[in-house]
């Protein structure tokens, strides 16, 4: 791997090798000294042209614990979204002996450019391009479901996974979609028919508009951010209309099995896709998927820039 | 010490042993080699809702020397005022791993709820919160205070501190209060009666509309800043009157006693509540100030996540 | 050498000083660990008044590939344009321990008035002022050069460099006619004549309207950006007629001497001042100028904070 551009490039086995990796570096961080120095002497950049806060401190701390020395690049979309501009932003930072790139863009399909076009030497990184792809994500979300759900295997095999609301601008949807059934997983779509993509019915997935009816045959419920920022009444109704359809609440909570699970990408909306005691529940691993995040970044950043000859050591 | 969320919840005993690691930290400091090793991988997060280069930087700046890793997190007010978007930041946070967040918010009361409801694990350092505190100025106040004006004792006993200006408004004039009184000394605030804060009769104070009279009395004068953003006609009648009342220039400096000091926490507003030629006396320790910020600041990082059973090493 | 304020200061002695350890430096880089342990303790300051992502970037990563701590301060233009706040913002600066402050400022002269007023104690390194001086720029763009064009020789000589377009706004122009001229090149400006600076006759260089008459006799071209943003019908008629006659294309690269090469300092307007072609060419070593910067930045700081006395390792 020199890469991290798409769930949809990676194989079953790299992903489960990244997980593993993960696995491993969570234990280290558990640990008295959390700080690693397998990256020492790497110069990693995060060129976010997007604000995504979280995101980008989750792969500074993941790159900071293994010892990397992080530039933060805040570029305005503007600036950056004419390809000439992001080839010449691209060579700078190679020329600048940048090892990494992690890049947050608000076109699809920005970071394939940077590492096809070859115009950098280092590893390339898709931290959420456009309605793309967010695949260390999907990755994260792969790692907390493994942990909760699956005893003695390495996939994900025979759990079901109900993906839920804003598919259609949720690039966090693609990854998982992608990801989880590579594992093995099936996976159903619940949404209004307003934001499900055009095309969703060869995704490899079942498609609901009945939360209530899936609900209790699902090992984990997902459900999305409602990105209100690109939201409008055509939609959906209201946003009371949309929480009593496509909310999860503590009455659907009952329903699930005992062992099921919540998950949200961050940030909610608490009282519009999940009420907040659901967030907080038993079930929820909402926090813990924060949590995970950094050891994923870290098993991505290892992986790439480390080379598979060196051990994880503390 | 878990947290340091306020003077108020600062026992003496607490405070002394604060200014006492602080001065142990500051002879390390003036060594050949600033940086010691101690924080080496702990987390710390800048959580800054509100602007403030220097308290950032001085927080920055301690953490770097102690060898910790610093990730800077500027948040909006807007998106951090309501309550549940405060938790799922903390939480967030925490799940990152961070060690420490160092919280500067414009609602009162902001790092406490951080605090109490366990939403962290890490500590709580309060660097300003609304009207109500800034612990690490009024720490780093008191160090200055004792450096120069102290000889043989480890509290202020005996001495005398003016507090001039916009006492209303200050979150400094407040934690100051509480610890100077705390560490014995007598504190008398200065200002128009605009610009006291109901209730200042409670205060365990005097209370002066008067600084020529009270001026050659002090040991200390701490000039408060103006805040002209906050500020309008219904304060004081002109900024010329204010000055003339309450600002501090070289004829007031002449009445004081010998070796009095004058004090501001910054930024300055020359030529309003002081002079330029006060703020580059030989009286003045401003300059000072923000050095011993510094040294407090990785006192109360140090005290707070290295616990006391590591000693202190250059 | 205390500070970096300009090329105007610096003896011809102390440019080759500076290449020369570039160059070691820049060895070291190329070796598998590119931190150097040399300013280990240091902290360094970047105080942009200006955004420029470009050079914070290049000066971020020279200082920590030699281990130094870095804190960005990015202060906006107006706080920092009065004198006393510039004063207040160096003395805390220099009070909170920073060994060397890198400063881009929008005023000529700020960085002198930081060095020369002694409100620091630690290095000054002008990153930047006005439409004054960029001397780091003009330090790689020296050393790209002599790297290029240069065998068995210290300095210039003989080489003859254009220096073509908007000369009137362009500090990185007056830093680089004093560098080049004081390694012993020739120099031609080529512009129109609404963009060259009253006064330029007193130049120590050539003056030409013609670009295509000039360029068959050049070693380097240095293209210099067209900073639109300053602007108007004033300078020249249209885009389209200035790259008629000022800006760099295939047709002239044919005309340039075997192994001349093709320089711009970036962000290139490409289309403007340059074609996307001629950017790309063959004899662009624009990207390798990006990579000379982090090297000369480097030697830069090595020569200023480590002393002379301490050798470089890896």
């Amino acid at each position: 791997m020199k890469h991290l551009l798409s769930i949809a490039h990676l194989t079953k086995a790299e992903a489960i090798s990244i997980l593993n990796t993960a696995q491993e570096l969570a234990k280290a961080s558990d640990g008295p000294m959390k700080k690693l120095p397998t990256l020492r002497g790497k110069t990693i950049v995060n060129l976010f042209a997007e604000d995504s806060t979280r995101t980008r401190i989750s792969f500074e701390a993941a790159a900071k614990r293994l010892s990397a020395d992080v530039i933060n690049f805040s570029a305005k979309s503007s600036s950056l979204s004419k390809g000439e501009s992001l080839k010449d932003t691209a060579q700078t930072l190679q020329a600048m002996g940048a090892d990494a790139v992690i890049i947050r863009h608000g076109a699809s399909g920005a970071p394939a450019r940077l590492a096809e076009n070859r115009w950098m030497e280092g590893s390339v990184i898709n931290a959420g391009d456009g309605t793309h792809e967010h695949p260390s994500q999907a990755l994260l979300d792969a790692f907390t479901i493994r942990k909760h759900l699956v005893r003695g295997g390495e996939d994900l095999a025979g759990l079901h996974i109900a993906i839920v609301g804003d598919v259609l601008h949720s690039r966090v949807a693609r990854s998982n979609v992608l990801l989880l059934t590579k594992l093995g997983a099936k996976v159903t779509l619940v949404a209004p028919p307003t934001l499900l993509p055009v095309g969703v019915k060869d995704w490899p997935v079942s498609i609901s508009y009945d939360f209530d009816e899936i609900l209790p045959t699902v090992d984990a419920v997902m459900m999305l951010r409602v990105q209100l920022e690109r939201m409008s009444e055509q939609f959906f109704p209201s946003a009371r209309e949309y929480s009593h359809y496509f909310g999860l609440n503590s009455d659907r909570l009952r329903v699930m099995k005992p062992n099921a699970i919540v998950m949200h990408p961050g940030p909610m909306n608490r009282g519009l896709e999940i009420t907040a005691d659901s967030a907080d529940s038993a079930r929820s691993v909402i926090v813990e998927q924060v949590k995970n995040g950094v050891s994923v970044r870290m098993a991505i950043l290892y992986l790439l820039l480390a080379g598979s000859s060196e051990e994880i050591r503390s």
